[in-house]
């Protein structure tokens, strides 16, 4: 057993996935849990699927609490990052699930989130060029937006085989667990239920900046998203249906080969067989990415579409896919391959 | 108590639904019920939501059963209404929801469904400009599939108002009841629940061209289509997230001020309040369409977004209310503007 | 155009209910809407599938707003309709929806509600013998609670053939939408979702001495129910399995001839054909009970089993099935008998 | 990696869990898969999840295919197993998660399944007293039904304490998944999602001869079971409410203290803390049953409430515990005791 992981917000759903991620985990030992609200009870009262850690007692989130770890994931609203990873030292790896640390443009961060930007961290998705090497050389990771590592990782390999224009028009579902566990009246389950409903609509979702700047950065040239987030009746999981107009001559069997050559070797981008469409079903609870892609020649766009969880390749897996390479261990250490379902 | 009414099909979902709408029909009386490999048993078996008519027995499906009524609903699979209309004389209104009457194109026809295009009739969306007046003096409607029902109403008035361009994309969420009763495994509860999945991706559905044969008639020019359904974890609803490219200078003023003029005075079209977006739990057992457009200045595209419920407005509704014109009666006649939630 | 009626609490689930049916009713006026902190909002903010209400503003709920209507719909937290009550007169017709009022036996209410008890008035089962006549004379009425009247008629009619036995053993499962709207951690979408979970276990649920109450009245003989209830991921519904012992010599052929006899001409009770066994999906948004009873011979029980929509039998429906007789209305007028489904 | 193991019905609900298990497994090697209509198929079609089995090749079920294998996991409709275990050689480890071996009364057998019965296997319930000596030494495993698993575990510690009298009612509700993979109309999503729904009432479902079997071996007398099942809207999980006479003078604490005693040291069972009460949710894809239990003074009955998964502690996770112990291997060996929430 080497390091030593603390989490702070461990009675929130991000928390609660990277304590069932880190309960497999070969090389991380959970060490302090912390909590705002919720310091002083059981994580059992929070978290009563996590039966192993049903009597661990949540503490406040301190420097104090979070110090004397080798990795410290905050799972924590966003604004909080900067401060508490400044009180814990440089040798400390920290591990933000938040917004805060994504953002390369201060403009952008202005203009979507306010307030003063905290600069960006290297940005926690493995699977894109030359991000491994920085990943293993950081002890400060931001995890990216559920939407964004979706959206990120279907459309990248179009835009890196330059077969892809700008204007990406993407909508994706997302299971509730995304929006948090504050209990506000349009997440209850007599609403939910039933119902698919739009939200950030228009351009006004924080997520379409970062999805830009991934976009652009594989693309080498600004990329415009139309991005449209939508609520489905389900706990986990993100379809995302994500469209750019295909450039000059591409065919679909060069969009495919594309495709493959992307996926190859990566271990947790799954490329379904031609012919099957991904379900979010297929991801629940894995680490897994599942990709199909086509070209619809008629309307000339590329249409790719992904399934993930947004706990687990989405927040918590993703982080941990990230600290693993940053603490030297194997990139697919403690990370579920495989669903559960049904 | 006015006109007589058989329904074909009356064991499926949409013959069901056309059922449950004509037991509150104030002008309508229903008649003969017919299914097939059903037919025999009792209605009650099949349809148990259904208290009145539990008792009914359901026929054969053929001239003979379904002769002596002023209206026909025929709910079945394509390839069956040309010859059934035929059979029953052109002073017997028929109102088919299959697909084979829809496509005014024999070409677009033969490409989506295969095989001899049985011919168009008056296309069942009163909504459309000049069509109320067409269908009051048919005895032949086709009624539209549920999807383009959709997107016909979400981006009509735009193209009326030369408002978009032809780089149409759309995205919608269905109910299962879109996919029919025969049990099929990708069908079976456990696959469906906590998933949503991709179908028919990349230009294939079958629903395609008939958005576009609408779109290009309101627009007065071609329009392209890419469409990609996808399957949510409820029985009924469609959400369609539809976005086309802004012409220059549209505002978003000018844009809500369209939307505002072409739903006004429409009985079942509501333009939601700004800054409200459509769920499709508003409109769960109701024939309105709930509605919200906006402009994403970053995006340069118009994002209309449109909740129905597949059943009602989108299948044995529509159905409805296109019959009530052509029978003369109030087009709101039997059918619910208001919502079964939560 | 009859009687006018009010309702406070309208942005409540069972407010809401109550204004679906209200607006479907033949003969009564829909006049002031109120609620509690909601008050001054748009009806449409709260019931966005109440097309037809969108516009109306709710007010405070006080005698002065409640004042002048010849119906108030009370849909409130338990505690407020005494007062109300008595500061509307004895010509009013108070509908209460709340538990205040149901109780006979105020030791039954200091155990399991606290606190001073309110006094009863008649109960709105019409169902129940004797009952219709007692709510034809009465301007008060307590609408029994959503599981004493799923239980109450599952079971009265072995109980008034004296063939069930008192050890009552009763397991039921409810949507969400009998937890009312307040936003809570565990009625949260992504907690109910995918979980069935039990709660109020062991004798403590409030409803108990309600069911106790009823099957005694009708037993003629005090009446032990054990009762455990369970909250299911669905909004709407109740599915209430209930088992009593079987008096000796009773036979199948009996039980079902007293079940015959008790449902025959009761105009929402429906007994499903045998084999048949209930499903809340029969009955959603109806005000219809689906019914089913057998003799477990091997374990000597009476098994009754039923389905209601527990906000429309189980709550609004049931308040103006009562409210009907006691304005001397057609008893049916305005309820639905048929259910939305699928 | 020590012992390599078949699995004969891969392409169900219990195959799929079994290799989902089987992959975590740290002493257990994945030989072949086998189906009976899905041969020849790719696992990946059937079970997409699987991401790490995608491309294997589902073999016939023949005693050839399943042969030199350590363990063979028969997931196979009953009637199969001994004729397949016959073949396999008595030196081979067959674990049958079909109901054939279950049952040693061959009366009840004959009354509950008809036909011959099969002969009783070592019973897979850990669990129960003198078991796990049993399952070492044995080549034969009958895994128990899911529901008997649920409502064992439930009671048995109240049976073994000499606290529970014979007048047992149960009813529990199950995921769909329970109910198999074949495509039946009354399991489409349209059918089962907003609907709880009862089935095999009146002590004719064939798990009930099951529980009255485990229940009077532990309490040393004949018990009779009420046993009620229903559906709900959940693809996984069963909740049993299970309700037994309390002996004279049982003492809520001295019945809390027989469960801490019965429960403590046993891997998979976990008693709640007081005041929480079991939800499936807690139990997805875990081993572990989560348990409370009261005592309903007024109704003079036990009320034991039990979640678990139905397709791990109740199937596929039950079946390895077993082999676990027959195999010489640690009890827990691969089997989660976290749940994947939410």
């Amino acid at each position: 057993m080497g390091a030593r992981a603390a989490v702070a917000g461990a009675s929130g759903y991000a928390g609660g996935e990277l304590l069932r991620l880190l309960l497999g985990h070969p090389e991380l030992e959970i060490g302090a849990l912390t909590a705002g609200s919720n310091s002083g009870a059981l994580l059992g009262d929070h978290q009563p699927h996590l039966a192993q850690l049903a009597d661990r007692r949540l503490l406040d989130t301190t420097p104090e609490t979070l110090d004397g770890h080798d990795v410290v994931f905050l799972a924590l609203p966003h604004g909080r990052s900067a401060e508490l990873a400044a009180s814990l030292g440089s040798a400390t790896l920290v591990v933000d699930c938040g917004a805060d640390h994504r953002l390369t443009d201060p403009a952008a961060w202005e203009h979507f989130y306010g307030g003063p930007h905290a600069g960006a961290w290297p940005y926690g998705l493995p699977e894109l060029p030359g991000q491994r090497e920085r990943l293993r050389a950081t002890r400060r990771i931001a995890v990216p937006g559920c939407y964004p590592t979706a959206v990120t990782l279907a459309l990248a390999p179009a835009f890196a085989a330059g077969m892809a224009g700008s204007d990406v028009v993407v909508v994706a579902a997302s299971g509730t667990s995304g929006a948090g566990r504050s209990p506000k009246p349009h997440l209850l389950a007599s609403e939910v239920m039933g119902s698919v409903s739009a939200y950030g609509v228009g351009g006004v979702h924080r997520h379409t900046p970062e999805m830009e700047q991934n976009l652009a950065a594989v693309a080498g040239t600004a990329v415009r998203v139309s991005f449209t987030p939508t609520l489905a009746p389900m706990s986990r999981g993100i379809l995302a249906t994500c469209t750019a107009p295909a450039a000059p001559g591409v065919t679909a069997g060069a969009l495919r080969e594309a495709y493959h050559a992307a996926t190859a070797g990566e271990p947790f981008l799954r490329l379904l067989p031609e012919g099957t469409w991904p379900a979010t079903a297929m991801t629940t609870g894995s680490n897994t990415a599942a990709l199909q892609v086509t070209l619809d020649e008629r309307a000339g766009r590329i249409i790719a579409v992904i399934a993930i969880d947004n706990l687990t390749k989405g927040t918590a897996g993703g982080a941990i896919q990230s600290a693993n390479l940053a603490l030297g261990l194997p990139e697919e250490a403690g990370l579920p391959l495989n669903g559960v379902a049904p």
